[in-house]
């Protein structure tokens, strides 16, 4: 294992470029994804409907895509965008929450990976279930497999879309199917607010916007997570004080501390 | 009146149990109630399509469903699940809100009670309007009657759906038809934070889940969030503050502190 | 420039006749504007359904339509319920969100601001797409003019649809056509915090629930918002804990403080 260096500026460039950034989320993540895009210094656009979702992502700096609360019109909006993302080349990051836990929404999850997002995010299960060629359950929308345990499935994923995939956890794991990254930090009473991963995924969708290298701009939001997490824990008596104590420490959050205090080890 | 004895270890039994609480809810509702699950120890699934809402239900430890802001898409998934719960015996509640403000919202929260859930939650005016024969009106989505006027109609209901109905507001009201429970404490600024009765119907989906007795562990319930919100109150500077201690202090709630503080009054 | 006189008992009248304010908003702002109607002490139902939303809207005190996160079905219920508040005389408000940024929501927003509603909020970018004869393009929902340069699009629009028209921002800018008034006041930081806007405009439908002039009901909640605002910003260390100390302050608020630190100057 070697340390990883993250890109200098990669805080600076979102907030200076603000990119914009399309949410197509669920209704649960709906506020802390936006609230927490604002914090780090990107422009969120919660725009899903099918008459004009394509038109949005030819505007927008990046695209997010999650199942949470999925219904047919919603996926219908969810797959005009993507078709957009793909043909004009703007990253895009699909969040395939609760893969596994019905065929229905394991179809659609599927089929939406096969349009080959920049990037896949989503906790050990999902990810699992995703990968996997027979029908799968996973247990709500909750990790009930450790993050190592998806690490054949997350590179099996990479290699077959082209995606960088991470698999975020107690320790995160990221690859492109070449490069393996792990990032420790944050505070387990993370878990205990709802949406985190959700809202993780649209900050990646902020530093994909500005960073090149799929696999360096997921790492950099995996690290201001993991960081601003640890320091809103710190002082949070629950996970109610946790949840705004996030947005507080993303907005506060400089590349300097982010890089002192980034604890990645790249896996050769 | 007597003292009721909850059980000794509720909160225990949903943090090792960690049940599934499947809640078909509103979209103002769906931020806290899945937070205040999670601080309960319970795992939310916001799983509504009528696509997969069946088949989720299958897998669930329990069922919510809350009418707050339905379209025909929404009602069709609550039909279904409320199907699966009904035929399978999962422990399902049902939370009308607005019953009584319009005819259509009215005559959707009476054919879903029609279907027998465990437990109807909702406020004097809802609990009224899905009783009467006729059509009513409520005011909006709070309660303008007094608990104490809907008595009569949570016991009607309560014999004819075979249901535990809770009528909740200063002073809480549960029956199952047979037996009656008072559940005093709580405060009264937790009016002025929105969804907290929705998040209250989820979090009894969580201790049905786990407690046999639908009266005792809706009385378990109950109690939760009364004194929950009274440690909240006491701190809290305003609503805002409100809503966050809530989750803080649920997270923190432990069995033998509840019991102690608990305000119940049996009604023979 | 002279002073504005708000009127003494604004506040007050909010509170003791608690205004119903009907709300058809988007799914990332349902919960801040709920809370934030009731801290000033009105109460919310978020009714959307074209089954119920018209009949709702001849029960309810004030309208408001934000077409933040519309899709084909949510505009139907829009629609309904602005015919019956047109109908009626029910004031109501629309909140133009991301007009320009797609054809179809610019459509949508222009068919509705023809349905002549009481008051339209937005920020400069929207309020000056919503003004335009031709196409015009926004960057997703954040306002990249400033609120000067939406001035004459405002009086067209006033005159156009017999509207108040506010244009919010740094200061905010309000006209009925004849009358021009800018509110000073709040802080950046609101900026950060995700759906601030929307919340104004369903606070905004509270005051013109219980004051008969338009221009005078807008102008109690933007300085409503301005002062509640100026007062959390001194105590946040970020946006996380300035969205919850908004719903404090403006909970606290009184009419006598609210007039002291008023920053209105009419333009004549």
């Amino acid at each position: 294992m070697t340390a990883l260096d993250l890109p200098d500026d990669i805080l600076h460039r979102v907030r200076t470029k603000t990119p914009l950034v399309q949410c197509i989320t669920n209704f649960v993540a709906m506020d802390l994804a936006a609230n927490l895009l604002l914090a780090v210094g990107a422009s969120p656009a919660m725009i899903h409907a099918e008459e004009e979702a394509g038109e949005f992502a030819a505007i927008a700096s990046a695209l997010t895509v999650n199942i949470g609360t999925i219904s047919a019109d919603w996926v219908r909006g969810m797959q005009v965008a993507a078709a957009t993302a793909s043909r004009t080349g703007l990253p895009w990051v699909l969040d395939p929450v609760g893969c596994g836990a019905t065929r229905w929404r394991t179809n659609v999850a599927r089929e939406l990976a096969s349009m080959r997002p920049t990037l896949i995010r989503g906790n050990a299960s999902e990810i699992i279930a995703l990968a996997a060629d027979r029908p799968a359950t996973t247990r709500g929308v909750d990790a009930s497999d450790p993050v190592e345990a998806a690490r054949e499935a997350a590179g099996d994923l990479a290699r077959r879309h082209g995606s960088c995939v991470a698999v975020t956890g107690e320790v995160d794991y990221l690859t492109d199917g070449t490069r393996q990254l792990l990032v420790a930090g944050g505070h387990a009473m993370m878990a205990k607010v709802t949406a985190m991963g959700c809202a993780l995924t649209a900050v990646c969708g902020a530093t994909l916007a500005v960073e090149q290298d799929p696999f360096m701009a997921t790492a950099g939001a995996l690290t201001c997570f993991k960081t601003a997490g640890s320091r809103a824990a710190a002082q949070a008596e629950g996970p109610g004080s946790l949840r705004w104590r996030m947005a507080d420490e993303l907005f506060r959050l400089e590349d300097e501390s982010l890089k002192r205090e980034a604890r990645l080890e790249l896996d050769a």
